[in-house]
């Protein structure tokens, strides 16, 4: 939520400095813009697969709607399902709460798995590998903007390099000279606000979703695993504060 | 104590700095002051929740109110506690001391269990996690700064490209040329200032602090936990002395 | 794939940026090119032995040729193989399936072996020795590749320093300096051009497909060694998924 | 000895290439000099204790003079020291040698409590508690030295920035931009003078005679605990070497 | 022989394209060269003792001279000369093989101690102690090239600060402005062509060489030890193999 916020405001705010000087068509080059957003594009291309580049956006997307999830939040709502199967004894009456797991889709996956009846410790193997993947894609998608961070003022510093070439080969004619170098420095300003408002800030979101969902995920799989062997949910808690840090331990049951 | 001063002393040095060159209006740009500041915080947003953003400032102020301890005279003052506590023989005589305690809210929590006769190794756990939870919140406090004092020179540098395209499409009136690029640099020293003044010397600051209160929590921790034991005092000093750093030591019984 | 096609990418905007501008003539500047691209390798060369700077573009354009396999396919490849090698029971009718593996000339060369019959311990020691061999090869690729990331720059700064110094040295002609400061600048355009296009793009990418290509030919000197000792293919696939990571293992046979 | 031979030369070198342009009067800028002086301080007192600010300069003072002992030699006279001791077999004797080591007080203090007839275990837990106590303030003080580096050239900017906006503020008098811009580059000046002659090579230093002091006080401990046991002095030569790096060891006694 | 090469040739670059643009004279500045190069030496001479800075030169000749030895050729010529001294099963017959190993004077070292008839294992304890002497010397060359080659490009900014303010100070003669500019820009260019083009690129020469050179000493020391003992030199090989990497063992007898 911050995030979308955060970046709208910094984009406003950028607008709002460009609006109160005047026109702001003074602040729009395509060219330049083509060249620092296709170029950061092309030049992040050359170190990784245009496969990961497609499914890219939709990772990071998906990541940060459901990566941040208070995993005390979550451990609460798995000891919940855990009491609920317990209490009818009944694995099959779960079907009916799937449905409710729509938000949830990887804890959705382990229950499927439950309801299906297949077994705990295969129920455990798929989802620890479902999870390395998401990890691994994700982290690899930190990379990726890590890398666009730091090709995007290059780019910036190479169109406006251009610019100023181009500028001092024609000092004949001074009227010139202003538009020229303000044209020569806007792709500086993209360079600058596609790093420092876009690639930097959602590596450092992405990074800590990432190292959040995976603890969650492994909330879930444990969940289910211990639902699979109907195991008294109060063990269940004592398994998953192990994995909790210290201060998101949960104390679900009264002792 | 000296972050106080050293910042006011800061400020107060390039305040004088400005005045001394006569008028201090030309360094006010309100524009340029909101572009920064508010940048910063929404770009900072982006990589943090909400939540941490709002409690983050009290924090901060907090752990350097309480943070700066000495290991060395809180081992001694807990030892003391611990001495009156043996001498009495009497745990609820540890009630009047509590008002005490008020300086030191993590000390007055463990002794508040001591007094209420929890077990000793319930009270390890309860304060052990309450220190981690302050540790890790403290930790990402250190993050925000860090991340706001790279964002800050940024915000700036954007404010002063924005500023001088602007100038350079109205080269016309030459005697504007000058007042325009100073607007323009300000933003840079305003993100300057927010990043060397504020941001970095802060985050260096609370860091610190957090390795000292860890420590210092734990010897709360080990003291209170020995009392509810009536363990001899000299066990505790023993005790103390091993997770005490050597150049901190206490000596407080005679051998 | 990516590789080749975002380099040209790259190259093709930075071409379109000075094509719109006018005459590209102005970018050309054959001494100052000559300085950046000469120089940079140079100075790289006092850190590296002309032997291997020789075999380095090689190296790099096998390692791109080959090194982007998917190890979950090349298991799979692998487990055909031994597959057939088994319902077979004839190593020797192996030998002719060597001229299908042309493109993974490491795993023709294990295989290779095991086709003449070497024993299964010394083809493990002469495929890790190989495998340990180009590894070591490509890492000293990617360090050379970083440097001339960080010298290309540098060399550009020193060119422009060079030109600055002559022009300011010649101001009693002012239609000079704009074209003289023109070609001042071209050198630092070169040097951010070849290190933020192509050697640092290069370096990551290398770096990456080594990782991958250790891990590929891990596999296929696993697969070669247990061809050659007739074990049962299922196996194999347990020891191929103790060195996969999780998001790539394999499941070949039906449980 | 060649830390401050560096400094004088290197201000010299610094002050010559002043005076060889003519008047060194257009160089000093009290204001300029007090803003990036008292500001670096006053930043760096943010994250330091005023405590620690004060036992600074004292601290690097005696760390220059005493650090910088070769182990090679203070291990050799250890080691004569013990051997004396043992000869008279009389470890009052010892008094009388202690006026002589008032250039290492560590190893005085030491021997000191031999000659009080401390206990050897209680010797080595002293000035172990000792060593260890020197070694974390130094280290502090490298802390300080580096973040004062970081924060000079940062105070120089923004004293810079400080200038440059009061003088494009004043452009209708052209006679005075030359001079009003000079001023402004001071504080850059004086930032880069105050990081690079002062205080980060003073950190490098510090940081290299902490290590080699640990080393030395650590011998020094041994010593005396050795000549308190009265053990054999070969039987210490051989303890010393333990902890000497190979290219320091000694070889006192022939064997 | 590459590095040297590689230098000359980047000097060479550096002298031609100064060449091209006319006069060399301009660039030639005793004052500015004097302040970046004595300046870089007693900054760094802040940190590092008189004794090490004057033996640095020869150090970084010998390494580089001695120091790109293939561990490979090395580890032959070794276990060369162990096949021929069990032939002759006469260990004083190497005393003629000693003068042919003039280029390896760490193998002669080692070779004359066999000859003297020194007891293994003190042949070993000696030539480990020479290998760790050499190679932490070495390393200390290391950092002295690194902190040279940050102090240089401080040295020209300063230089070229101090020229700055000189010029800004005398701008009513417009027709001096461009030379004194240009003066003050070349402490700027000899502070970068030191830094990368001398110290950078040999301070990673040299720290790669260190490396290898440690590993070579190992084997010669390894070789003489096991000549010393009598043992048969296959056993010698297969200890050699154990210290050297996959990619350079050593086949040297058929098995």
């Amino acid at each position: 939520m911050s995030t979308v916020f955060g970046m709208l405001a910094a984009f406003l705010l950028v607008f709002a400095a460009i609006l109160l000087g005047g026109s702001p068509v003074a602040y729009i080059n395509l060219q330049g813009g083509l060249i620092v957003v296709l170029g950061t594009f092309a030049v992040t291309a050359i170190s990784f697969r245009l496969q990961e580049m497609i499914s890219l956006p939709g990772n990071i997307w998906n990541l940060l709607r459901h990566g941040q999830r208070d995993p005390n939040e979550e451990a609460i709502k798995v000891l919940k399902i855990a009491v609920e199967a317990r209490k009818h004894n009944d694995i099959l009456m779960l079907e009916r709460l799937l449905p409710r797991l729509k938000d949830t889709p990887f804890l959705m996956q382990a229950m499927q798995l439950v309801v299906d009846g297949t077994q705990a410790d295969e129920i455990e193997q798929i989802m620890r590998r479902e999870a390395s993947t998401a990890s691994s894609r994700h982290m690899r998608a930190v990379d990726f903007l890590r890398r666009a961070g730091d090709v995007a003022p290059a780019m910036g510093l190479i169109g406006t390099l251009i610019g100023l070439v181009r500028m001092l080969g024609n000092l004949d004619n001074p009227a010139e000279i202003g538009p020229s170098m303000a044209v020569a420095l806007l792709t500086t300003l993209y360079g600058a606000i596609l790093a420092h408002l876009v690639f930097i800030p959602l590596a450092a979101k992405t990074e800590h979703c990432t190292e959040e969902e995976g603890l969650v995920n492994n909330l879930y799989a444990m969940g289910a695993t211990s639902i699979r062997r109907k195991e008294n949910p109060r063990r269940l808690e004592m398994l998953l504060n192990t994995i909790l840090p210290p201060a998101k331990r949960v104390t679900f049951f009264k002792s």
